[in-house]
């Protein structure tokens, strides 16, 4: 079954969408993308590793418990045929 | 139209797959993936921003040229739902 819509959804759809297709083309689409990639991700992100001030302000404030409802959201979409060129 | 399948897209295909749906957990789909997104993601794990020596050790002998092409390549593929949970 699709995972409920994420508390926090909302942070991170301005530029990935409520469905996970990119808004804007620096930002990566993650309909459908692996559970453990964006798990993986999004703790690079928070960590430092990836070093993106934008992604690492957003994420700062998120409880790990949201952090991974978000990755389940994304990861259970499906990819719309609009993120491609 | 499609682009002509990479030169080098073999270096790619056993994580990622010929049409960038990920073969490990690990690792993400690219298919339909924002090409400026992909273009940045390779300079990153060519220069070390993102610290990942696999990928570093398989982009490093890879010409610029090709990079491109390989990023061209998998933007231009249509997601299909098996990378879906």
């Amino acid at each position: 079954a699709a995972p409920a819509k994420p508390a926090r959804l909302g942070l991170c759809a301005a530029c990935h969408g409520e469905t996970g297709m990119a808004q804007i083309p620096a930002a990566p689409n993650l309909a459908g993308q692996k559970l453990d990639y964006l798990r993986e991700a999004l703790r690079q992100y928070r960590d430092g590793r990836r070093n993106v001030p934008l992604m690492r302000t957003v994420i700062g404030p998120v409880s790990d418990a949201d952090l991974d409802e978000l990755a389940r959201w994304y990861s259970a979409q499906t990819p719309s045929s609009q993120g491609n060129p």
